[in-house]
C-alpha cells in the first residue's frame, strides 16, 4: 500500500495549509524535523503524532498483568507463553512475527540451597523471600528460591571473611587489616559492580565460597520504607542474578563468538572461561545480620560499614563459621527470541532495531516487562500507522531477548547468528530493558545519537510534570547539580553504554550505534519476587503513564530513524566526548607517571581530525536534505552508519577478544559500568607502560578508520 | 638568678664543643633554629630538649586520674578542687599561682528532665546514663543527668517533627515537604555544628521545644564498636553541653564585653540576647528510637537518613506527641580560673599566654583533662628548667580555664577584664582543650604561626610511628589524600580557627594570634559519663604517651616563644590565605550574581601590599636576627605581634559587636567552625550587595592597617 492512496481532499487541504505556513519563518522553527526535507517534515511530524496518539495506560497495564502472571525464568514453560503472547500481539497488530530457538547451557537449582551457621551457635537460614501481605503474587507456588545464574554447584564450611562490595580495593583493605581470604567463604554485599566481579575477584583471591547479600544502606530501609509500606528491599528479599563473568564474554558459556544453533560445536563446560567455579549465593540482610552480627576480627576499614545496626567486623577468625551447599541442575535448555518486522520500502536492507528482553527471574515487573510492555505499544501504535498507509522507508526490526538475566544470551546468539547481515545493514539498536521503575527519565547511548535523543524526548509529554520529558529531565539534572555546577550548566548528561543489557553485543561486538533508556525511580525490589505487578500498580507506575511516555519516546525515535532523509547522527559529540575521555585518562596517566608512555600527539591529531570530518560530514548532510539528492544521502546515511562500525577492531579487547569496541566497553572490574578508551585505560590502572602505548595505538588506529569513512561519505 | 651562674667547666667546654660544630656549614642546617642567633639557638637547643625529656607518662597519668575522680561541672565544690589541685601543682613546681573568681549566670537542672511519649503510646523515656561494667566511674552518684548547659525551662507537649541537623537548610527541606514547625517539639541530631545554632534555629522557626540525640551515624555504632567494646558512643548514651548562642558573644551571658566582677553592672537575664528560651534536651539513641520510628509523615528528604535501622520520617503530624519538661536552677555562681606565671626577664611585658579548660560536665578525661594534664606537665618541665637556671626573655602566663562548657566564660571574663593589658602585652596565646583522645595529630591557627607550629611539631617524637609528629600528620594527611591531591601535595593542612575553645576571645576579641592543637582518634563518648579515665587508659591514650607528646609540642611552643630573639610570625603565609579566602569567596559570588556588587581591585591591591610588607618585614627580621640588633629586633617584634591587632574592628561583625575579627570568626550557623572573611561572607550568602560591599571595606581597611604596621615595624 502506497502512503498517497490515503490523500483524501481534507489531508490534501491539510497540506497546503501547512505548506502555506512552511513558508513563514516561524514555521522552520516548530515544525522542522531535522534529517528530514522540509516537504517530508510535514508528513513526519503527522505520522509522529499520528503514532504517539495510540499506546495507552489501559493496554499496557493489560500487557504487564499478562506478562507477571507467573515466574517466567528462560529456558521454562512460562517464559515460552510469554514468547507465544508477544508474538502473537504483534501479529494482531499485523506485524510480522516469529520465535527464534537456541539451545543455551543454563542452570536452575536442583534443590534450595542449604546455609547454615556453624559457629558461633548451629542455625539453618533461609534462602527463600516470605509472603508479603497485600502482594497476590508474592505467594505463587513456583517462585524459585533465591539462586545465582551460573553459580557452581558445592558444598563447603568454612570461617566468613566480610569483603564489603568484594572490589579489588576491599581486598587490598582485609589485606592491610591482616585477614586472609583464602579457604573462607567470602560475604560480601551487592552493589557498586556487576555481581559476576564479584564473584571471581572472591574465587582469584581463594575464597571456597562467595554469599552476596543486599545492604539496607544500599537498596533497604536506608534509602526509605520497605516493601509492602514503600518501595525498598524488605528484611526478607534477596537479589537473584548471573554470575557469569560478562565483562568476560556474555551470551551462552559453550558458544563464544558463535551462535548456539546446531551444528556449532559446543566447549566443554570446564573450558568455558566465564564460569565461576566456586558455590555463590545470594541472600537477603534479615538472614545476613545472623551471619554478620557475631563477626569478629578487626572493625571494618573506611567505606565497610553497611546499614545493619551494629559496627561491622570483617571476620576472618574462626568464630564465625557457615555451611554453603549449593546443588545447581545444568542442561542445555532452549530459549526462545521473538523477532518481527516491519519491511522498509526503498531501504529495506537498513534496519533499525528495538529490543527488550522478556525472561525475568520471577515475575519481572520492572524489569524487563515494563519494556515488554512498551515495546508491545510500540507494535500497536506502528500497527495502527500501517493500517493508515504509513510505510518506513528502512526496516524496523522488534526484538523480544530471552535469557538477557543470565548473560544476554538471546541478544547474544543472535547478533552472533545474524553478525554479518546486521554489520551491513543495521543503522542503530534501540534497547529498552527495565523501562519503567519510577518518572525520572535517565539514558544512555553513543554520542552520535545524543542530539536525535534530546529532539525526540522534546516531543514528548512528561505526564507528572506537564512538561517535555526533556524538561522534566534538565530540571531534575538541574536540581542535583552542585551552585557551581549550574552556573555553568549545559543539557542533562546522556551516560556512557557498558553492559548489563542487549545492547552489549550490537555496539560492543559489532559496532552498531546503540541507545538505551529508562524512567527510573525509588526501586529497591530489582531481582526479587516483589518486582510484581502490585508493585509497580502501587509504587513503580500507579496509572501507567510512564509505560505511554516509555512507548511514545522509543516509538518516535525509530520513527525518525525509520523514515529519515539523512540520518541525524552527529560526530561532532562523538569526537567531543572522546577527546574528554582521552583528556581525562591523560590526567591519570600524570599522576602515575605514565604520560610519557604513549603517543599523546598522535591521539589528538586523529581527534581533530575526526571532528573536522564530523563537521564537514553534518554540513553536507544538512546540504543534502535541503536539496534532496538522494545518491549523495544514501551514501552519507551509509557513511555515517559505518562510522561507529570503525571503532571495532576485529582483534578484541586485550584477554577477552569478543569485545571489540576501542571506545566503550564494561570495565574488568565494574561488569556494567563503562570504561571508555577501555584498554589504554586499563593498562593505565595496571600501570603498564607498554600496554598503554598499544592501546592507545589501536584507538587512534580506530578513530583514524572512522574518520576516512565519514569522509569517503561526503567527498 | 642569672643564667650564667650555672655556667661550670663542663658546660663550658660543652659550649666551645657547639661553638666549633656552629663554624661547620652541616651545622646551620640541624642546629639553627629560627628567630634565634646562632648563638641562642645552641642554648635554645638544649633548653628545649632538657624541656622534653620531663613529661612522663606516669605522672600525666596521675594527674589524669585525680583530675577525673569526680563530676566537677563549673561552679561546683568538685570544680573548685581541681582548681586547688592545679594551682598547688603548679606551685609544687615554683610557678607562682593564684585562683581568679567570677560570679557568672549558669544553670543546673533543679529537677531532672522529664520526657514523655504521649502518643502513640504513653511511656516515660529516659534522661539518664547508664552504669556500664568494667567502668568504676560510671556508677558515680553524682554523675549529672542530661541537660543542656543554658536550655530554658519550660513544660511543652506537642507534636514531633525530625529536623535532621536543625540547621537552616533542612528547615527549608521541611518546608519543600510541606511539614510546618511552628508549635511542634523539634527532635535533631547532633552534628555538622555547634548546638546552641540548633537550638536557635528551631526557636527561630516556632517551634516549642528541642530534643538533640546523638546519632549512631555520627558518632555511635555506624563508626564503629561501642563502649566498652570499643571507643563510640553507647546505645544509652548523650551529649551534654552548651546551647548559650556563642556565635552572638561567649561569656557570662549577664556581662557581655565586660568582667563579671563586682562593680560591674549586670544585664536582666532576659536581656541576655545569647539565650534560648525554649527548653533544650540532649538524650540517647536508644531512646531517640522510641520517638523517630513511630514517625509518620514524608519519608524524609535526602541527608536527612541516620543510622536507626528504619526509614526516618519527618513527622509533624498528631501520631507521634511528646512531653518535654525541663527545670532549671539558674544562679549566679562562682567559677575559678587558675592564673600561673613564670616572668620573663628582659621582655616582662611581653606576654606568651597558655591556656586551657578545666570543667567538664562529667569527668571529662579526653574533654578537658587531657589537656590539664598536658599543661601540668608543661609546668613541671618548665620548673625543672627554673632550676637548672633557665630563664624566659618573655613572661608565661598558664590559665587553667572554668566555665568554658557553658560558653568560654572563664577565659573570656579573664579577657575582658585584663583587655587593655593583654593588647598591649600579649605575643600569641596557645591553647589546649580536648587535647588527647588519640594519635592524630592535627592543628589550627591563625597563617602566621603555621611555620612556627610545623617547625616544633619536627621536634617531637611520635610515640607510636616513631617518626616526629610532623611526619606522621604528614604521613597521614597524604593518605588520605585522593590521587590527584597527592600528585600535587603540600604540607598538612592547619586548620582555620572559629569557635567553641577558649581562643575565641584572644583571636575574636582582641586579634592576639591564636594557636590549638590536638591528638584526635575515635572518639564517641565526647560530652558523656563515658568520657572518663577507664575511657582513656583503655581506648584513647593507653600508656599516656600521647599527653607527654602533647606537652613537649605545647612547652617547645611556649619556649621558642618565649625566648626568640626575633619572633617566626610569617605574614606571606596569612596573606596568602587571606587571598585564597577572597578568590574562594569572590568564586561564589559570581556564582550568585553579585560579584560586580563590590570593589574587588582594592581588595587584591590590599593584600598585594600585605604580601610585599611581609616579605620585607621577614627579610628584615633575619637580617637583625644575623646581626643580633635588639632594638631592631624590638620594633619588628612588637609589629609582628601588632599586625594582628589590626583585623580588629572596634565596630565589631555585623550584629554581633563582641566578634571584632575581620577575618576571622564562627559562621553564624556553624558556631565551631570558622567562617573566613565573615561579614563578606555572610553578605553574599544573604544575597545583600549592599552588606558585601561595606564589609568587603572593611576587611580591606584591616588589611591595609596590618600592612601599615608590618611596614613601620622595619623602616
Amino acid at each position: 500500500m502506497q502512503t498517497g492512496s490515503h490523500c483524501t481532499m481534507r489531508t490534501f487541504l491539510s497540506l497546503l495549509l501547512q505548506l502555506l505556513i512552511l513558508a513563514s519563518p516561524a514555521f522552520a522553527q516548530t515544525t522542522a524535523v531535522d534529517g528530514f526535507t522540509a516537504r517530508r517534515a510535514v508528513d513526519q511530524r503527522k505520522w509522529e503524532e499520528q503514532f504517539r496518539a495510540v499506546p495507552a495506560p489501559k493496554s499496557a497495564r493489560e500487557h504487564l498483568r499478562v506478562l507477571t502472571l507467573e515466574p517466567h525464568m528462560a529456558g521454562t514453560k512460562e517464559d515460552y507463553d510469554t514468547a507465544i503472547y508477544v508474538r502473537d500481539q504483534l501479529r494482531s497488530y499485523g506485524i510480522a512475527a516469529d520465535l527464534r530457538e537456541y539451545k543455551v547451557w543454563l542452570n536452575y537449582p536442583n534443590t534450595p540451597t542449604v546455609l547454615e551457621l556453624i559457629t558461633t551457635k548451629r542455625q539453618k537460614l533461609s534462602t527463600f523471600e516470605t509472603v508479603v501481605s497485600g502482594d497476590p503474587t508474592s505467594s505463587h507456588p513456583k517462585i524459585t528460591p533465591l539462586f545465582n545464574g551460573y553459580s557452581a554447584s558445592g558444598d563447603v564450611t568454612a570461617p566468613v571473611v566480610y569483603a564489603n562490595y568484594g572490589l579489588p580495593n576491599d581486598y587490598d583493605d582485609l589485606k592491610k587489616a591482616g585477614v586472609e581470604v583464602k579457604g573462607k567463604i567470602v560475604i560480601v554485599r551487592y552493589g557498586n559492580s556487576f555481581r559476576g566481579v564479584k564473584a571471581k575477584v572472591a574465587q582469584d583471591h581463594g575464597a571456597v565460597g562467595c554469599i552476596i547479600y543486599s545492604d539496607p544502606a544500599d537498596d533497604g530501609y536506608m534509602q526509605g520504607d520497605v516493601y509492602p509500606k514503600g518501595p525498598w528491599r524488605p528484611g526478607a528479599s534477596g537479589q537473584r542474578g548471573s554470575v557469569q563473568y560478562l565483562f568476560d564474554y556474555p551470551g551462552d558459556p559453550l558458544t563464544p563468538g558463535r551462535p548456539a544453533i546446531d551444528g556449532v560445536p559446543r566447549l566443554k563446560p570446564e573450558e568455558a572461561t566465564d564460569l565461576t567455579r566456586i558455590p555463590v549465593q545470594p541472600i537477603a540482610y534479615d538472614v545476613a545480620r545472623s551471619i554478620l552480627a557475631p563477626l569478629k576480627g578487626p572493625v571494618r576499614p573506611r567505606g565497610f560499614q553497611g546499614g545493619l545496626p551494629f559496627a561491622y567486623h570483617v571476620g576472618g577468625t574462626n568464630d564465625v563459621k557457615v555451611r554453603l551447599k549449593t546443588d545447581m541442575d545444568y542442561k542445555l535448555r532452549p530459549i526462545w527470541n521473538v523477532i518481527a518486522r516491519i519491511d522498509g520500502t526503498d531501504l529495506k536492507d537498513r534496519w533499525v532495531v528495538l529490543g527488550n528482553h522478556r525472561d525475568a527471574w520471577v515475575f519481572g515487573a520492572v524489569d524487563p516487562n515494563s519494556g515488554t510492555s512498551a515495546m508491545l505499544e510500540v507494535g500497536r501504535g506502528l500497527g495502527e500507522l500501517l493500517k493508515r498507509g504509513w510505510k518506513p522507508r528502512r526496516t524496523i526490526v522488534f526484538c523480544s531477548w530471552d535469557a538477557e538475566e543470565y548473560g544476554l544470551i538471546g541478544s547474544v546468539e543472535w547478533v552472533e547468528e545474524l553478525a554479518g547481515e546486521l554489520k551491513e545493514k543495521a543503522v542503530a539498536y534501540l534497547n529498552l530493558d527495565a523501562a519503567v521503575a519510577g518518572n525520572q527519565f535517565g539514558a544512555s547511548s553513543v554520542p552520535s545519537l545524543w542530539k536525535l535523543m534530546r529532539a525526540v524526548t522534546r516531543e514528548v509529554k512528561d505526564p507528572k510534570t506537564g512538561k517535555s520529558v526533556y524538561q522534566s529531565w534538565q530540571d531534575r539534572a538541574r536540581e542535583q547539580r552542585s551552585e557551581e555546577e549550574r552556573a555553568t550548566a549545559g543539557e542533562a548528561r546522556i551516560g556512557a553504554l557498558g553492559s548489563g543489557s542487549d545492547y552489549t553485543p550490537f555496539l560492543q561486538h559489532l559496532g552498531i550505534a546503540s541507545t538505551d533508556m529508562s524512567f527510573g525511580g525509588d526501586y529497591g525490589v530489582y531481582h526479587s519476587a516483589y518486582d510484581s505487578f502490585y508493585w509497580m500498580d502501587r509504587f513503580g507506575d500507579p496509572g501507567f503513564f510512564y509505560h505511554v511516555a516509555a512507548a511514545q519516546i522509543w516509538g518516535t525515535l525509530t520513527l525518525r530513524l525509520a523514515d529519515a532523509d539523512g540520518l541525524s547522527f552527529d560526530y561532532t559529540d562523538y569526537a567531543n566526548e572522546i577527546r574528554a575521555f582521552f583528556r581525562e585518562t591523560v590526567r591519570i596517566a600524570g599522576h602515575r607517571n605514565l604520560a610519557t608512555s604513549f603517543d599523546e600527539k598522535a591521539m589528538n591529531e586523529a581527534i581533530d581530525d575526526f571532528a573536522k570530518e564530523a563537521e564537514r560530514i553534518e554540513k553536507a548532510r544538512q546540504d543534502a536534505v535541503k536539496s534532496s539528492e538522494r545518491e549523495k544521502l544514501a551514501r552519507i546515511n551509509d557513511a555515517l552508519m559505518k562510522a561507529e562500525r570503525q571503532f571495532i577492531d576485529e582483534r578484541g579487547l586485550r584477554g577477552r577478544a569478543w569485545y571489540k569496541h576501542q571506545i566503550y566497553a564494561p570495565g574488568f572490574y565494574t561488569g556494567y559500568a563503562a570504561q571508555p578508551l577501555t584498554d589504554f585505560r586499563q593498562a593505565l590502572d595496571d600501570r603498564n607502560a607498554a600496554n598503554a602505548k598499544e592501546s592507545l595505538e589501536r584507538i587512534v588506529e580506530a578513530v583514524k578508520r572512522a574518520t576516512r569513512t565519514l569522509k569517503a561519505g561526503h567527498e
